[in-house]
């Protein structure tokens, strides 16, 4: 059965923001998509109204216990005028599994794929179509019964917002240089790294801010057990290139199964490269800078889709990349990717969902 | 410089609850401490208005990156009429930690003070007076800037709200049934464990109610590293009394300071009573309880007081404890802390802060 989405247009549509000044997650479309839950009635009243604040209790348990969640994907205007998003399915499974490990109630895959479809083609006006840039999607869900004391809620708000968006990292595709963290930790087995909830990305903005007061873009996040093996870095997937070899950390409890991470292993697997997903410490990785064996590193992820990485710092000692170059199968991943994405080039995966 | 608190008063008073059915934080008085951070600007407007919804951004960085910090306190009417606040410089102090851990703007510990005793004295009407109850306080602060893309907020709301209270837990001073958690994890040194922010919580729900589906109030969490080591209880800090010493985790980075555990290791120390606060492993504990060494097992918090421990549950391993009753060490720290604080005793070691 699919929602019967009630659909209230806005009487003031704005003005939409220079295609060349978009910045990253500064300006929202007309409308939302909004739908809640009540403990035993479940999901009710699916619609999609003008952008507009949202009122809550002070209490509201979002605010004091941070039982949120939220999803990132992207849709795209072809050149053809179809619009696209990318790989939907597995955005919404992994809200689903965000939700769980949350004890926030599950949404019916069907359902988050018609509420997402439906708010973008409202919206699709909106989508801009300069070079690098997209119309950004935004799912969320919050804790919304007034309550002090921890517990689930017992009601729920589910959001789908939409900005459109330029670069994510101010650089664009010129590689950004990574500092190595060694005092702060993400997450660790056991806790929520593997899904997509406010307080993993809560627990990293000191280590950016420390890492940026010394001239470095994002941190490497190590583990947390032995602060040894390599995790991400900054809100995205990492990957190295060792000799002939890719080679990516492997999904342990901790790390975000990134969509991106996924999409580049496939498409790097198809072009006959050999990649692994393993443990990788950070003493082997400066090994092999060392040695001339670290040919290049790059992170994945929806908002950057590809990030080339230039420099790493690790306790001072430096291992500059590529000559802080982009590397080569770091610009044909990010080529073929966007390409994809775009509808600019066949999509052999069968990756791509029209509106 | 003390701030210049503008107060506007509800025109339409709500009706108090019934103090024998108060439970914890359902009802909020008639009234909220309200201050506005902007960059550049600093802190400003601090106001008491009516207790009402909050309006913010769907983009709210709050909503998505959990940046959100709180604190909890207590407020207590003597018998003799004064309204008495418990050791609020050691909540100031920690919410500070927690700001700084967090990337929020700190707040001057004098303005803080001054704010909450501003809206307790506002509110002092709803402060309870039947046995066990008192005035719940709840300063918090959250991330405002509509934004999406992961860094500090350039600007935050500081509240304060109350709650008339009861027994934090419906078992009042009756033992309860422990699970000792060995999947997930709160937290771990280098990540936020050791302040009070939301994704502490977020995380800890999931082993809360798997817990409770097998019939255990609460979970004691391990260490996420050697998941061997005892942290901390539910929401709670944990105590064991073994032989004639009491024990508990030190405070290593991962583990909340509490307001309640360090005025009972005080407590103790007065009365002569050997404090440990050292690494205790899971198996070390259970050997006690088998050798019948482990005497009794107590949580400290500010909304429980003192919460005793009837039984521990490791593995399927159970380890009853004190025959399921309140211990004796457990009775004289509830009766003294709850007495001091309801200022029924005096109050030897100038806790008490009098509005």
């Amino acid at each position: 059965m699919s929602l019967n989405i009630q659909v209230t247009r806005t009487q003031h549509p704005k003005e939409k923001p220079d295609p060349n000044h978009l910045g990253f997650g500064d300006f929202f479309t007309d409308h939302m998509f909004v739908m809640n839950y009540t403990e035993g009635q479940g999901w009710h009243d699916p619609r999609i109204i003008p952008y507009a604040p949202i009122s809550l209790e002070p209490a509201a348990m979002v605010f004091h216990y941070a039982q949120e969640m939220f999803e990132g994907m992207k849709a795209y205007k072809a050149p053809d005028g179809r619009v696209l998003l990318f790989r939907p399915d597995k955005n919404i499974a992994r809200a689903n599994n965000s939700n769980d490990r949350l004890c926030i109630p599950q949404i019916p895959e069907e359902d988050m794929l018609q509420a997402i479809k439906a708010i973008v083609a409202e919206d699709k006006d909106w989508i801009p179509e300069g070079k690098a840039t997209s119309l950004y999607i935004r799912p969320f869900i919050i804790a919304t019964d007034a309550h002090l004391g921890v517990r689930p809620s017992r009601t729920y708000q589910f959001y789908v917002i939409l900005s459109p968006v330029g670069a994510y990292y101010k650089e664009g595709l010129n590689p950004v240089k990574i500092y190595v963290e060694d005092e702060y930790v993400r997450a660790v087995k056991g806790g929520m790294g593997h899904v997509k909830t406010g307080g993993n990305y809560a627990a990293s903005i000191k280590a950016q801010m420390i890492a940026a007061e010394r001239g470095y873009t994002q941190v490497l996040w190590l583990d947390g057990v032995h602060r040894r093996y390599i995790e991400e870095v900054g809100t995205m997937n990492v990957f190295f290139v060792i000799d002939d070899e890719v080679v990516t950390p492997a999904l342990n409890g901790s790390i975000l199964p990134g969509v991106t991470r996924d999409s580049a292993i496939c498409m790097l697997k198809s072009w006959g490269i050999k990649v692994s997903e393993r443990q990788i410490a950070i003493d082997e990785l400066f090994e092999a800078a060392k040695e001339g064996r670290l040919r290049e590193a790059f992170g994945t992820g929806t908002a950057a889709v590809i990030s080339p990485i230039g420099e790493l710092n690790w306790e001072g000692n430096i291992a500059p990349i590529n000559g802080g170059a982009i590397g080569e199968i770091s610009q044909k991943l990010y080529d073929n990717l966007t390409g994809i994405q775009l509808g600019l080039i066949p999509d052999t995966f069968g990756w791509t969902v029209e509106i």
